[in-house]
């Protein structure tokens, strides 16, 4: 019963002589991930330390607080998922959903299609609510919905990230209460960019992702539960139906008691702790002032160009633009060219808007003059070559 | 209906005003994280890539083929999941356990147990058969549960962690394939260190992480799955009860298809790609040999110090020692002053061991001679300090 001292040779077949990473530097400005502040990407180059040694424990109380401060909330279930948004998007639903609890999404674009897709996987009654895709909610059809459904949850999409629509919040908060349903909220593309006020909203479930209006890369997934969520998870019959999700289990290793659960991504949450710090630095009102000021001026340069937005005005976000592609233009092969001559990626649309708009993110630390300048001067002078009839783009 | 104009204001009571981040460079010589090689934190901080960049799907093939590589495999699907470890841990059981499917868990330690916990949260008829944690099973002992049980798959840790046993694997795929049952092996502190020949041993379903022989941080949990399991995925009747985890989606990225699935953590796989390609340039013999020497090395001089270890040599891990405590040592406090008085992280026990062994790791760009001497100079020169009855240490 040897171990290992005999055993077939190793197989050569895979094995493959690399050079050095050698990645361009690009300048992201499609709907994540977005570029990453340079001190952020200093502080991932770290000498990891261990995932229970004392200084990462009040490392991570930081950034726990740090969160609550970005969102708006006291949430005491306020952490970082080890995994990008969408590992934190379905610890909002693994978490509170019981088999057979009804979940009404209000579906609006890709990402609330997502929540019904994960809502059913953990055995929800999942009822669902529709707008087009680049339209928002009215109050009143929220309270129709939630008479009509009478859900155990309600989710919804803040700040769409496939429609460019940010999504009112007015009094959706205090129906939910009225009808005994919690709210979970998809804050994605607004965490950071755009004004979030969770517990005013009287949101009971958020997640969020690091490499948007955070400026840290993606591997993190901010995670949110408030007390009325935290009830509804403590009165569960089973266990929670996804291990590394849990967040019974994650409460003992982030709260005071540090129950090893599974060993944290220590070098990601470096990064996390300083994006966190420089946007408390800022100041929210002051990062979300920026946004808004950087997309008006995109917009204002787009729509003088004869570009049409795609979201009105008085629903758009300003972490990300949505632009409809002109009749005539071959939308990805601008894109392309974008990418690949000048180095800047602008994204194209997802589901039904494939083909038919691009989107154009200001997120973090892309949302400055300077970017918005050089795209637009790139729209003046390159996308005349993409037009149907114009010669063909080198 | 506004939607950003007028909102309350902002409430800084959990604005912390922080300093950089300015943590010491430890050496981290327990059950991982491990030290990450330099280049490897060098590509970290690269400046991002989009997740849809052809670059980046050209970087996501070599992850795989060196992934490949490291395992002695030809899997097809062999990736890393987006999360740590125990992400792709849990990815192995909820894409091929189907509700009510016997899975027979091998149990001697820690992660055994974890296996067991996981598996019954995908509604698995669960079966166990167990060693004290220390000890390996006997090709007889799995062969006679297999006739008990009949499990749909077998699980078992290669390297368990938290006992410093490797298990022979001679023979126990030929067993599971003539009693019809899945391989599922957990890797994660074998990959890169101890010989693993994945396809040679018939293993169905293998995990590890990133942050041990492969000397990246922690954040990505390396996934591989044979055709045999892919052919139980396939025959599933419902969707995979794990969104995030699902190969059948994430294969559609991975995969020629490139289907936006998730936003991959793309720093990340910056890293692995380098710590990956540093081992194929090492070479896999070379990189067990020199594990192997080192970890002799530490071995010799703590017996030469009096100290016991806990695994019989011919199942000791040369990643991973676990060391006895001696009567009359407060292990903890000895761990406390390495950490605080000379910036070397060793761990303690786990679960039945706690309070009995320490964990010292020699992993991936740690295993050096160098380490192994200053630590070992620190066992002669300081653990007399935290005998009973010595003068109580600083």
């Amino acid at each position: 019963m040897a171990t290992s001292h005999s055993h077939p040779s190793v197989d050569p077949c895979h094995r493959r002589s690399l050079s050095p990473i050698a990645t361009p530097d690009r300048l992201l400005l499609g709907p994540g991930p977005s570029n990453a502040d340079p001190t952020v990407l200093r502080a991932l180059s770290r000498t990891p330390i261990g995932h229970l040694d004392p200084l990462y424990v009040e490392l991570m109380a930081e950034v726990q607080e740090l969160l609550r401060y970005a969102w708006q909330t006291d949430n005491r279930l306020t952490l970082p998922m080890s995994g990008t948004g969408s590992s934190a998007m379905e610890a909002t639903l693994a978490n509170t959903i019981e088999p057979g609890d009804r979940v009404l999404v209000a579906v609006k674009g890709y990402f609330g299609n997502r929540l019904v897709d994960m809502a059913g996987r953990y055995r929800a009654d999942v009822r669902v609510v529709e707008k087009p895709w680049g339209e928002a909610f009215a109050f009143e059809d929220i309270e129709a919905a939630l008479i009509e459904h009478k859900p155990a949850i309600l989710a919804m999409v803040h700040a769409e990230t496939s429609t460019g629509i940010c999504q009112p919040m007015d009094g959706i908060g205090d129906l939910c209460r009225k009808h005994n349903c919690l709210l979970l909220l998809d804050t994605v593309t607004s965490l950071g960019g755009v004004p979030v006020f969770l517990d005013d909203w009287k949101v009971d479930l958020a997640y969020s992702c690091s490499q948007k209006g955070l400026s840290c890369p993606p591997g993190l997934g901010p995670f949110t539960m408030g007390p009325r969520a935290e009830e509804k998870l403590a009165a569960r019959k089973d266990k929670v139906p996804n291990w590394y999700l849990d967040v019974s289990l994650l409460n003992q290793y982030w709260g005071s008691d540090r129950v090893y659960h599974h060993t944290a991504p220590v070098n990601m949450n470096f990064g996390m702790r300083e994006a966190l710090r420089l946007l408390a630095e800022e100041g929210l009102e002051q990062a979300w002032a920026r946004h808004r000021t950087n997309a008006e001026a995109l917009w204002a340069g787009l729509e003088s160009q004869g570009l049409v937005m795609h979201a009105p005005e008085h629903l758009r976000l300003p972490t990300l633009t949505t632009v409809r592609i002109p009749e005539g233009v071959d939308g990805k092969a601008f894109t392309q060219h974008l990418l690949n001559e000048h180095g800047i990626e602008v994204g194209g649309g997802l589901g039904t808007l494939a083909g038919k708009i691009w989107r154009i993110g200001l997120m973090g630390y892309n949302s400055k003059p300077d970017n918005v300048n050089r795209l637009l001067n790139l729209f003046e002078t390159e996308l005349p070559r993409f037009r149907l009839g114009a010669v063909a783009a080198a």
